[in-house]
């Protein structure tokens, strides 16, 4: 403590010197007091102008137009909007060579996907053939990712089938009418939103919240699909795992040994499968050829050994022939519209979420960029446009996308040559699928989801942040006991609190001297750090605002507080001034301002001194329009703690 | 940027000098590199628990019990939950001869604010004068602190009548019944939040919000006074502005000259009498004489000139005695038992909001502290006893509270003088309010709510944060224009939106070194700091989280494009390093480490290096956590901005 006593005494002399005519030493450099500067240079409306820009056009969306020649203009803004004409004009056929190979790679997994991702939601296969056909085609024309690979996505499938299930019966006719509905709704919501440009509203699904969520989804889908692989034929319509294992159990009786040696073997197959591809990214095929070939093997065995005959449920017939229109089948009113825009918002929003984390992941793979809020465009005129052609919420999957990835897809017209192979199909193949038996979708579905489930992230969650692991584990629970729209409000209900409960109880550190330098650091990070006698140097870890701005009054009494107890205990040398270090405070509202005020007249009625530290920008400009600057003084103002230190020591 | 050249060089020479084995000088001190610790003092368990202690302790409330001895202890707890023994020891006769002033003073503005504001709230006159009399005793009993006056507010009366008029006509006998039940339900939730610690929910309903619904609500009640004030006998039941103004003028035949003549002119008297007091505190007791010398006056004028006979109604006859008890006027259930919980909650949240904030002012101005939970607890316990004995909801007002700190009241005693002349009134003087016209208590009222209209509030707001000045004015226009609950949820949601918006829109700033130190500033801010070459230093202001890591990693690479261009065009040397001032990053999540990881990696195919300058204690710690330390490796961690640009630029 000797040491640091000198220390204040030699910056003292320092700052005396400092009127001297001499050379200045760099340690004198060290003291030189420095004004505060107020950030001047937005006026009040500019500035919202500004922060209004920050939140819309991050991108800055314009900056490629600027001094360019008309013309070029044109062909420019052409691209922006058809990424197509971009990557079209460079188009060869070595690109075509690798596209082709991962689009019928792609198509080879997006047939029994498509047809099995259908069922889950509750409708006719037919009507995943579809929507992988004519989506994937469009989000080839105007899609900014070269790796994305469109189609029903298991998560948004799982919960159209879920919500709309609540209402009315999958036999029913106008729940196919409610579901392109729905489809037309989520359309028209992800592209409002691009066009609004408020892609950030997809950042509020968080990792954890996500983790949680996904995990708790595929346990419940994996469940239901106990109803196809034990070949139950009376099972719950309900979601929760509860009713749904009492399904099971109670109807153990319908057990058909069949269909569980078929469905656990054909499982085992694909999970192997899986795991073969994801150690070694080489055999990336692997994965992708064996949901087809699992359906093919069945079919065949189905087909000569009459399976279906001794009650094993199979595909049964599928209509040939390109997408019917379903224009017609849109209803904006009537009684079941509510729900069909409830579910085209859910359904929309997380099959938005998964394009766009897939194609911001694959991006920066390959270090090129996409831009959020035209993903979001794409993906709305993808599912608008579908939902007129039979096509139920279609999306960029992260499955398909990764073997699309792998197979060395180059650019969207991977998308192109998958729908073609579909097409082929649904126009001369759709026969072979009569004998498939339902329970090989059941073992597709189930190896696809359980995907989902990251345990591992869960576990990394746990160490890095408790209360994270809190809010994966509410939302997987919330799904898994509760319903899935539940589980999603709870998750995105934890991670705005999330954001609150920080911004409410923020982090306040007493800082200290790093020896042999002029810096101040948090005590507890820095061991070596050493408090200045008479001193108290609090870091404000948070911006200060009225959710936190009363606590932080009272916590930096408290601080106070035990500081001078400490200091009667330790029998040094009386607090005299208190330090608040700034520079983490990033904005500060009137109410924040208001509790400094109070915190300066309260601190000057028991004769302690309270000086600011390095305002930065926005807060120094707040502090000064709200007066601050006359009422404390300049004199408490600094621009580093250390001279905050220098001058302020030889005053007391 | 010769001279910042100069000064890279002279780093760089430094660093290699600290080899030799020579005595460093404070110039080398000042790039001596530090190794950044990592806060390592909390396992992950006991971090949360901290957390969690900070949330809902954050005043450590058993400080005070530490190392004394058992007796003193059981004095001390008996003492913190009934701040009555604390004072009462050491009452004497010069505190009850202030006590007796201010208690009277109180007195004669809490009697006829008591008559009006029951009647606001559509419950009869003697309500107000029972709410005055039972809550303040009970108050002075439980309350910490000293200048605290209660009683009715005008802004939980004005709230209780809109909400309870939206169902039920205030003629009908079940109207009286749902009051009170509200009462017990507001009681029950304050001491609920304040027996679970939850206080800090009343910071969320921020400064500017307030004075946007105070304002508005204020002003609708001015308008809903009209009734009385120009004599209308038909009047709208609805809040609206719109509804009450054409209510106005569709009944112009039914104003009265004498009422508006005689209202008018005490308005004018009673707004003069706020003036004084309000431009010379020592006159403090002209306002809080005003309204009782109305009355009487108006009395007196209407009993003279019989003028209610002339269709000027009058407060008429009132019950004399103490309060009758109203536990049999408690339902819990029935058709009403949810708009009693809505108002209970919503009534009760606004007058603990007034009293905590009332409170916590004049605390501060006589420099000692009170604490919000248990002030909640006292509130709401007043209000559960007073529900059982004929009071609605009660809490300490600002204006009488004013009133009772100028008059120079010392402790929660002057609440018992005024109860104690509550009581007298009750008893014996309540033929006297027979013919005070009503008109007179729609002067009061609105004289006392007009002070609620604070434009000056306003105009500092648009100074000082235009973002908080919209805030304001939708919380006023939304309780104008649509209802008070809806205006208060727009407050709400505004704030909350407010802190999201900051979180996920954070600002990022371009550092430069200012001359002749080792600090490195916003170039906004500070004209004379100046860039780096061959470096990018960017000062992130905010926690990253999931809200805005995409966000940052996205501007990022825009900053990172216009410095290239920047450097192109001026012809410097190009970019090789990017440093990232973590210092104001308070926190960073699971998904803002992913950013982070994500950039590195992009930037290093770029041949661009990104180091980390300040990452502060919880940062580092989830850092190191998440494998960071180890993917960067220990050379991209700095503690200082100086050493990293000392460090790399010898490398580079």
């Amino acid at each position: 403590m000797v040491a640091n006593s000198e220390r204040v005494e030699c910056f003292a002399v320092d700052t005396d010197l400092e009127a001297s005519p001499r050379m200045p030493t760099p340690d004198m450099m060290a003291t030189e007091v420095h004004k505060v500067a107020v950030l001047q240079d937005k006026t009040g409306l500019r500035s919202f102008r500004h922060s209004l820009g920050e939140v819309f056009f991050p991108d800055d969306p314009l900056h490629r137009f600027k001094n360019k020649p008309f013309f070029k203009k044109v062909v420019l803004a052409l691209q922006y909007f058809f990424p197509i004409f971009d990557w079209g004009a460079h188009y060869n056929l070595k690109l075509l060579k690798s596209d082709a190979i991962s689009g019928i790679t792609i198509a080879s997994l997006a047939i029994p996907q498509g047809i099995s991702y259908a069922k889950l939601a509750g409708l006719p296969p037919i009507i995943g053939l579809y929507s992988s056909f004519v989506p994937p085609l469009i989000y080839s024309v105007l899609g900014s990712s070269r790796d994305l690979a469109c189609g029903p996505l298991s998560i948004a499938s799982l919960v159209m089938g879920s919500m709309l299930r609540d209402e009315i019966s999958p036999e029913d006719k106008v729940y196919l009418e409610v579901a392109f509905t729905a489809t037309f709704f989520a359309g028209v919501f992800q592209a409002g939103l691009g066009f609004l440009r408020l892609g950030f509203i997809v950042d509020f699904l968080s990792k954890p919240t996500l983790t949680g969520f996904m995990g708790g989804a595929a346990v419940v889908v994996s469940l239901q699909q106990l109803k196809g692989l034990l070949g139950i034929v009376h099972f719950t319509t309900k979601m929760g795992i509860i009713p749904v294992l009492k399904s099971v159990f109670d109807n153990r009786k319908e057990w058909q040994w069949q269909a569980v040696a078929m469905g656990l073997s054909f499982l085992v197959l694909l999970l192997a499968a899986r795991h073969i591809s994801s150690t070694r990214p080489k055999l990336f095929w692997v994965s992708a050829a064996a949901p087809l070939t699992s359906v093919i093997i069945s079919t065949i065995i189905s087909f000569i050994s009459r399976t279906h005959e001794k009650g094993i449920s199979t595909i049964g017939f599928l209509p040939e022939g390109v997408n019917p229109s379903s224009v017609s089948m849109l209803h904006f009113k009537g009684p079941h519209s509510n729900l069909a825009l409830k579910t085209g918002m859910v359904t929309g929003l997380l099959a938005l979420t998964e394009a766009i984390a897939v194609g911001r992941t694959f991006a920066s793979m390959k270090n090129y960029q996409i831009d959020g809020n035209k993903e979001m465009v794409a993906v709305g005129a993808m599912n608008m446009a579908g939902s007129c052609v039979s096509c139920y919420v279609t999306s960029g999957g992260f499955a398909r996308s990764a073997i699309n990835f792998n197979a060395g897809c180059k650019t969207a017209a991977s998308n192109i040559i998958m729908a073609s192979v579909v097409l082929f199909t649904m126009l001369l193949l759709m026969p072979l699928f009569h004998y498939t038996p339902n329970v090989i979708l059941s073992a597709i579905i189930i190896s696809a989801v359980i995907g989902l489930i990251d345990v591992r992230g869960a576990i990394l969650l746990w160490k890095v942040d408790k209360f994270d692991f809190v809010a994966c584990m509410s939302a997987f629970l919330g799904v898994l006991l509760i319903s899935v729209p539940i589980g999603l409000i709870i998750s995105v209900g934890i991670s705005v609190l999330k954001i609150l409960f920080h911004v409410t109880r923020p982090n306040i550190t007493v800082m200290g001297n790093i020896p042999g330098t002029n810096s101040y650091r948090n005590l507890a990070q820095y061991k070596e750090a050493t408090r200045m006698p008479s001193f108290l140097i609090l870091g404000i870890e948070s911006p200060v605002y009225f959710t936190n701005s009363v606590y932080l009054q009272e916590r930096i009494l408290r601080w106070i507080r035990e500081e001078e107890e400490r200091i009667t205990n330790s029998k040094e040398s009386p607090l005299k001034c208190i330090i608040l270090d700034m520079a983490a405070v990033a904005n500060i509202d009137i109410s924040g301002i208001e509790s400094l005020k109070e915190l300066k007249r309260t601190l000057e009625r028991r004769s302690l001194e309270l000086v600011l530290a390095n305002p930065v920008g926005e807060v120094s400009q707040k502090l000064s329009h709200a007066g601050t600057w006359e009422l404390f003084g300049p004199e408490c103002f600094y621009m580093r703690v250390e001279e905050a230190i220098a001058s302020t020591s030889y005053k007391i």
